[in-house]
């Protein structure tokens, strides 16, 4: 198992499963509508037999056979790297933190979060007292005692909108907090009056970047002059003057 | 253009001519060579059409047709890449570093270092004053004149042995220097005597490495005490003791 996934700051999360359960299809589902979402959604398949991408007798696939340790390719839209996995670490890492959410089909053994499916007869790949099984997915079995016991979520592998909304719920807990902060003040000197106090499309520029910030940020901090009204800013939900 | 080739580290030769003259060809059997020297060669194909690396149907196609923005597959010796051009620029980059020196095919119009090809009637794909144009590789039509009196390197494109030579040659010139620096001494308090004198296999442990080192680097540099006899080993042609 690859050390490296241990101190990864891009939240991912393991598919596990025996062959045939459905875990591509799942997974292609899933991406569809993190796409949909405008996630950047990554996906690595941890496959312990040998893949083959590159097509005998192109270019890329000539030259690696000649014993090019790395081949890139590229287009307008997108590029393909083949290489040993002695470049594994370095590229993949940095290829996939680029990602907001990674999708990962394999690694049962591990003790990284995972979604365990069952079998059509409603069977484990893993023992049931394994680490990191944060939920089930089933072919109409329903699960095993130990699972419902524990209330850990049970899905039917066609509730892709529920998965979806796990999973997605999965990835928000395991991002950090992110915080805006907007600076306001200044000594006023040249201009005579307080910067922030000027209007744009009727809304000052203070206000458009608290607006802005408290879109997407936890919490959005306003720092200026005790002496400064910032009247109506500050009751907005997640704003805090310091 | 892509920017970041202008800030590379790694060594990298670009291989600029028509389609059909014969330049993978030519990578192809250069790689070979450079793979017999134990040389980790990357090879990166600039490519202005379509590339098509993965069939249709395999998991990583489903998945990337789905939308991820990248998709990753592994085994044992190998693993690939398919990635948007969001991504390209810091895992290409991260990839190819870890190579010893690069070939591209293709950046016929960048002003990189590169060996040009004629085609069979000897034209040129370039203007004769392009920059960059390290050597001339041709098909029995000889080079055109210009080349001949600026010295630029000529060969057929089936000398690979010379032709390897030359580029070896330049990625070698490209690489900086190494120097490697052994540091002897202490106070030899607890032992009573200078460590740098225990043998091992007859030969003291600074000669090893100093020898060792001398193998590989430029210069290697010899610090110690100066009422230390370090005899024989100054007399190694790229020793120096400081």
């Amino acid at each position: 198992m690859d050390g490296y996934w241990e101190q990864f700051k891009t939240p991912f999360l393991c598919f596990a499963g025996f062959s045939g359960v459905g875990k591509t299809t799942l997974i292609e589902r899933l991406v569809t509508r993190f796409h949909e979402e405008h996630t950047r959604i990554g996906y690595y398949k941890h496959d312990s037999h040998r893949f083959k991408m590159d097509k005998a007798g192109k270019d890329t696939a000539r030259v690696r056979d000649a014993g090019a340790g790395i081949v890139v390719i590229n287009d307008p839209t997108h590029f393909g790297v083949l290489a040993d996995n002695d470049f594994k670490q370095r590229t993949v890492t940095h290829a996939l933190e680029q990602c907001d959410c990674i999708l990962i089909e394999g690694y049962k053994q591990s003790p990284f979060n995972k979604i365990v499916f069952l079998d059509a007869e409603g069977k484990l790949p893993i023992p049931s007292d394994s680490p990191g099984i944060r939920a089930i997915v089933h072919q109409g079995t329903g699960a095993p005692e130990p699972f419902i016991e524990q209330g850990i979520p049970l899905f039917h592998r066609d509730e892709i909108e529920k998965i979806f909304d796990f999973v997605n719920g999965h990835f928000k807990r395991c991002a950090s907090e992110l915080f805006g902060a907007v600076f306001v003040g200044g000594q006023s000197t040249r201009m005579g009056k307080p910067k922030f106090s000027l209007t744009y499309d009727g809304i000052s520029g203070t206000e458009k970047a608290v607006k802005l910030l408290s879109k997407f940020c936890n919490k959005v901090f306003l720092s200026s002059r005790a002496d400064l009204d910032m009247g109506s800013l500050t009751k907005i939900n997640n704003v805090e003057r310091i």
